[in-house]
């Protein structure tokens, strides 16, 4: 008898958000599916972990679980005090809105994602890149494809994948491997005045213009292509590595 | 006329913490310094960016501030809203503690530097290694001689780095140029009973062992060296990207 597929599914929009519970049914057939996700929104948490206080676990439905921490925390406790073995392969989204370029440093799907690898977990990260998608149906069934493909080949150690989804209402059947792209504007700050005459800062977002390349993560969105994108956890520059070995810095 | 050095020093381990007031008074002769820092601790908070609420800054001194956010927010605070003209450095620290290995993916301090590049702003992290480090000002004297290095030689487009220092009263004068150890074991959850009989997690440290290589941060540190990581914001793994571009999913 074949072994049971285990699905170890979380979010950074929290356990309740559309884009989880559509992956949810839509994958549940082709598996044992566990979902452990923060209980409420931890968008750009990135990858921080609790330490300094205790977590609660809520158990919402059978192997369902609602944790009151970022998404790093829930694949943690997942795998650590909930899973009864460890899951084969980590999904995390579907994340309402894109997760492009140097954006993926900030975002707690992407986080989730690289703490599941860290664990020697294959993971994926998933996101819509429309902030207010309709059609995560869709996109749940590409990544059940995808799940399958991972399952049977594996990823090499310490990689992950980032899937961004176009907001389609059909399935997207094309796809591209591609590299992260770069935006050229990044984030404004801004000023505001209080009731009391104090200023206050919001950092807010800038029509962005991203480096026009034809193998990134943004230019196969842009072509209405699904965009995955291999990442790693070792963020050793090696190329400067090399260059550095000759520094006389005394 | 010589351009004034200007030097945005900031950190995670709030403002009037020991690690980066001493930093601030060793390098202060070198160039016009400013400090933007969380008025609280703010560790393992990642590359955390606070979106959805408004963040205070108020101004301690001269070129002093304090933010109500995170050590990204503190960074975007400082270029785009505090100081007069963008920094030609920033300077990250120095933690209380050490950032090594694959822990850097959780660091305040070492994402804070993150955010100077993407910014692009030559950026440095500093910690000393010594959760209760007693020897800031050896430390500090180590960096600022490498701040004078980096601000001559500069750093490759979106290349930053991470420097560990061992806790010494003399400066160390020994550095290697490492890359990224790995722990071979990881966090653990403890579980606990609170007060209502109800179970609580409290995700805490495991004694870790590394793995045993010669080139990695975690043995320059073991042999009493600074340790030099060059680090990327592009964390696109080339390698996979290239094999899976044969890939069949569908």
């Amino acid at each position: 008898m074949e072994k049971t597929l285990l699905i170890l599914l979380t979010n950074d929009d929290g356990i309740n958000a559309q884009g989880l519970q559509t992956l949810k049914k839509e994958i549940s057939p082709i598996g044992e599916l566990w979902v452990v996700a923060p209980d409420r929104e931890q968008s750009a948490t990135s990858h921080s972990l609790t330490l300094d206080y205790p977590i609660q676990i809520n158990r919402v439905s059978e192997r369902s679980y609602s944790v009151g921490g970022t998404p790093t925390d829930a694949v943690m406790l997942a795998v650590r005090a909930i899973m009864t073995r460890k899951p084969d392969i980590l999904v995390s989204g579907i994340n309402h809105g894109p997760n492009l370029g140097d954006d993926v440093s900030y975002s707690g799907t992407v986080a989730a994602a690289m703490e599941g690898t860290i664990l020697n977990i294959p993971s994926i990260a998933v996101s819509n890149v429309n902030w207010n998608a309709k059609h995560f149906k869709s996109a749940a069934g590409f990544i059940k494809k995808l799940i399958l493909f991972v399952y049977r080949n594996g990823l090499p150690k310490d990689t992950f994948l980032n899937v961004n989804v176009p907001d389609k209402k059909e399935t997207v059947k094309k796809y591209k491997i591609t590299r992260l792209g770069k935006r050229l504007h990044n984030r404004v700050v801004i000023e505001k005045i209080d009731h009391f005459g104090k200023n206050y800062f919001w950092i807010g977002e800038q029509t962005s213009v991203w480096e026009k390349e034809d193998d990134t993560d943004y230019a196969a969105i842009q072509k209405g292509y699904v965009s995955i994108t291999p990442l790693r956890l070792d963020t050793t520059d090696y190329t400067s590595l090399e260059q550095f070995s000759g520094w006389k810095i005394i």
